[in-house]
């Protein structure tokens, strides 16, 4: 194994074990020690990476940031909402955006900066919103940067309910009744009919990117 | 002041000591030591009226049910209306509000049940859509408790969201941001056109309330 390609793997085994971490304690009574416990990494190697506990929470935050990207659709609203399933699908099953999510709303951890990926999920809808508004999707009183604003708030809240009462078994169904009942205020009704807004939208999409991954993997390099 | 003043009283004390420590120390690392000593009773009193951790906590759950209660509107929408933006203007200003909102979202709380205040909230919402549909006020195809469910979530991640990038400075506009993006796939526009959406709404039906408050306190008892 190349050495850069090790010091990925240990970057990764690092975050991981922070996302455990802090999952299971909160920002606040979470300890590095803890941390390098789990990871069974050297304090140097953790070091390497990670400056302080501040600088582990924003890379498990910055996670999330990896996993935003979704197919290119001709239909920008299609787009935004498979960004929005995809999303409810990863909380589901990735502990990694799971841990990442619960930080960005952990109100205890006051000296920790919580407003980066609200303010980059914010910038990723409004980027979509502008294609669609571009293209003619959406009404014309639309403001994409606080329609932004409301899909990921409202989305922050209809994850944390659905952790609450049912610990995300819930969460499709959830997310599908907020989009049902923000996308037509959005978007034009000729264009929502040719949305797909299913609940099973967000593992669709998922099993779609895997696919395209595999594709990828079996292109010979050079 | 008569025995009974005096335990309500005491009640209150221990809670609003309560509501400030979990705030501060959040759910699991709060002591019932520390609350002791933040409302100045003794362990006595104190057991009297709660019998754990997780009793207190209830307690700050539930203030925020003595809080819901709005003046009758012959518009059930302003009603609902009023009861969203009422409860964001005592976010801002009331510790005991905030602190309750706070712990129902606290994810590290794992054994203390949390689901409460999001059904207790879905009902109230879901009792004043009914009454809503019954006046004739809202779209055909709305589902009251499902209606009530997406105002309730998205509640909670759009004040998770202003606490978060603005410490509560900009919650009246995301609200409102929030209910002129939802209010027109639910209700006619015929009715909202006379709905008061606008951002200052909560301190407006704070003020209503109050002046009605001291004008009860007035009349002569007996």
């Amino acid at each position: 194994m190349a050495k850069q390609d090790r010091a990925i793997r240990t970057r990764q085994a690092i975050l991981s074990a922070a996302a455990k971490v802090f999952e299971e304690r909160g920002y606040q009574a979470a300890t590095i020690t803890e941390i390098l416990t789990t990871a069974g990494v050297t304090k140097g190697a953790l070091y390497f990476h990670f400056q302080s506990k501040e600088d582990l929470a924003q890379g498990v935050l910055g996670e999330q940031d990896q996993r935003l990207v979704v197919p290119d659709r001709a239909c920008k609203t299609q787009e935004l909402v498979d960004t929005v399933m995809l999303h409810a699908h990863r909380l589901q099953t990735d502990p990694m955006v799971r841990a990442g999510v619960r930080l960005s709303l952990d109100q205890q951890a006051h000296d920790l900066d919580r407003s980066g990926p609200f303010l980059r999920w914010g910038e990723v809808m409004r980027h979509l919103l502008e294609q669609a508004q571009l293209q003619g999707e959406l009404l014309p009183h639309v403001v994409p940067a606080e329609t932004a604003d409301v899909l990921v708030g409202s989305f922050a809240g209809i994850q944390a309910m659905s952790q609450a009462v049912s610990d995300y078994q819930d969460l499709p169904d959830r997310v599908c009744a907020l989009l049902r009942h923000l996308m037509p205020t959005v978007v034009l009704s000729s264009i929502l009919t040719s949305v797909d807004l299913s609940r099973t939208r967000g593992a669709t999409v998922y099993t779609e990117l895997a696919e395209a991954l595999e594709e990828l993997d079996k292109v010979p390099v050079g």
